[in-house]
């Protein structure tokens, strides 16, 4: 059908891939020059694109497989049209010990809220929250969390709740490192995503942490946009203001559960592809690399380890915290990987940096 | 936070905005003549980007929206990362009536499937189905939709199901006008979504149809990938197959329901940005209109208007079927879009030629 291909030949992507091989015959005509200062040209010019990675198994695999991937005729090759990657947030991208950067958030705002609330000083979970009783709150149960976070984050319209979250992320430090909870993001990581998308691959986050609250910084953080971050979601309701403006409100209504399983069902529903290269560092992640894996395409899964106490902390099964609710991460996960073949990353072993700030020490 | 504003540099958007700037220059360059034949011209190329369309209030609104949007400097401008575009499918993009074709699909699986199941001889809604009794069919409840749809899109892979809707695809025809449904898209619109995406508009189909049931053709039809398909949805599964494989099940439960103030919800959802320019034509798109034009930012919205009883169907207030269950379109959504200054289409006097087939006869 003539009008069907020549619809398909309008896709974004479509022109996406005849600009990039057009811009590789205008470099070739040596207008290269005029572009050298712009960061698209990365991919050509940078010798290492990893920087912060030590050369060792895990960095030359995903070398090895973007190689492959864009690489036209390679049996490795992956079209620019299923150039998807997924990573996982808390402990993939940034820091989640010893509680997930929005626990954190619900928790400064449970403590801005309760002058409202004078029922939560005797009531679990808030008056564990109340009371600072952080080894209470450490093993808080996935139901107590979804209370929580329905009490913080739900009746208020999404812009709302967006500038609240803007506002947190613009000023929360973590204790630990002295440093925005923002700034607590990996630098290894940072350069992945970037070569990643050089490359022409769609960088997509599938956290199991909460949607719009990562909305609300992934573009500035990540240089990750709005529609290519999958979270948890709760239920917002359409309706319309005192004036007739239409709104979304949130709902205290758990939607879609991303963890597990659930990251597979909604990379479904939300890409429609499978993941052609995924990262994540914990139980949680396990059906998002197997899926990614599952495929019949080229594909690689990559699991992050938390074994550098030094710099960041170690748990799991190499780690004082073989137990920890926050990023689970069993021996069985550490068996699973090797037997899938999936590429094993160890932060003490495989990150040379971890952090941007390190470099002002 | 210099970090954080050099990954905002990275985004594909940002790389899609300077890859175009490139463009231009090397087009400047007289480049221009060895990319000729390349549809992404197009925009800068054709005279008439909408020849479909004939001369009048609703294609000037359009051509007008959009070089306001394009212009950068102009107080109508719309950042490429904000160039979101949204449509309805079923009455928008493609024929809907007497029956939505996923209605048609879901009966050609009823009865393919009959065999297997005696009891749907003696129970409505399959019934009615076997029984030819489109009478019967046409005043089918949202509930006997959702059971015909959960007994034909239920229990199996999204693989084997997609398989399944794209054979359907490929051969149904639609008796009234012989031809393929695939084939009953309209012209005009395949040009406003090609002239949309050569502006930087990303094109979104927003549809109260199955999203796994669109995602079958939309690449193919209308050149829209399926990360950029949002539709109604039931829940999916994962699980492993005997071999260990992992696959995702369809469930026969309504997940996401795509219509009326879900359409608003669900652009959030999926998108987290409001539409620049939406497009609908049946009371079920009123609040995706709506949300549209609720932002600050500049936008359109646009009301498709069935009023062609020769070339296809009229029907709402001014055709033969005021109270049609699909796509309905009440006096109110008439008056609703002069109110809101929504750009009203009338098929019989905007659009020169409804069908591409039209030009073989």
């Amino acid at each position: 059908m003539d009008r069907a291909s020549s619809a398909a030949n309008h896709t974004e992507l479509g022109a996406f891939a005849s600009r990039r091989a057009l811009l590789k015959s205008a470099a070739g005509l040596a207008l290269g020059a005029s572009f050298a200062g712009e960061r698209w040209t990365r991919s050509f010019a940078a010798d290492d694109p990893l920087p912060s990675w030590n050369d060792g198994q895990a960095k030359q695999a995903i070398l090895d497989f973007v190689a492959a991937a864009t690489k036209e005729g390679s049996d490795r090759f992956v079209p620019i049209t299923d150039r998807i990657a997924t990573f996982d947030q808390d402990g993939c991208l940034w820091v989640e010990h010893p509680l997930y950067g929005q626990a954190v958030f619900a928790i400064d705002r449970i403590k801005a809220l309760a002058p409202d609330h004078p029922e939560w000083k005797t009531n679990d979970p808030y008056k564990a929250i109340l009371s600072d009783d952080t080894k209470a709150m450490a093993s808080f149960s996935e139901q107590d969390w979804e209370q929580v976070i329905g009490a913080t984050h739900a009746g208020m319209t999404v812009e709302d709740f967006q500038k609240v979250a803007a506002e947190w992320s613009a000023t929360a430090r973590d204790p630990h490192f002295d440093h925005l909870y923002t700034e607590l993001v990996y630098q290894p990581m940072l350069e992945v995503l970037a070569y990643l998308r050089d490359n022409g691959f769609r960088t997509y986050i599938v956290s199991g942490g909460g949607q719009e609250f990562i909305r609300s910084y992934a573009e500035g953080v990540y240089g990750i946009p709005p529609e290519q971050v999958i979270g948890t979601t709760f239920e917002t309701k359409y309706g319309y203001a005192a004036d007739g403006t239409p709104t979304l409100t949130k709902e205290p209504k758990l939607q879609l559960n991303n963890n597990n399983g659930g990251k597979a069902e909604d990379i479904n529903l939300f890409i429609g592809k499978r993941p052609a290269i995924a990262f994540g560092n914990s139980t949680g992640d396990q059906q998002m690399l197997e899926w990614a894996n599952g495929g019949e395409r080229a594909h690689l899964a990559v699991l992050i380890y938390h074994d550098d106490a030094e710099r960041e902390y170690a748990y799991g099964p190499a780690g004082g915290l073989p137990d920890t609710k926050v990023g689970t991460f069993t021996q069985a996960l550490h068996d699973e990987a090797k037997k899938q073949k999936w590429a094993v990353v160890s932060m003490k072993k495989d990150w040379r940096q971890l952090f941007a700030f390190e470099k002002e020490k």
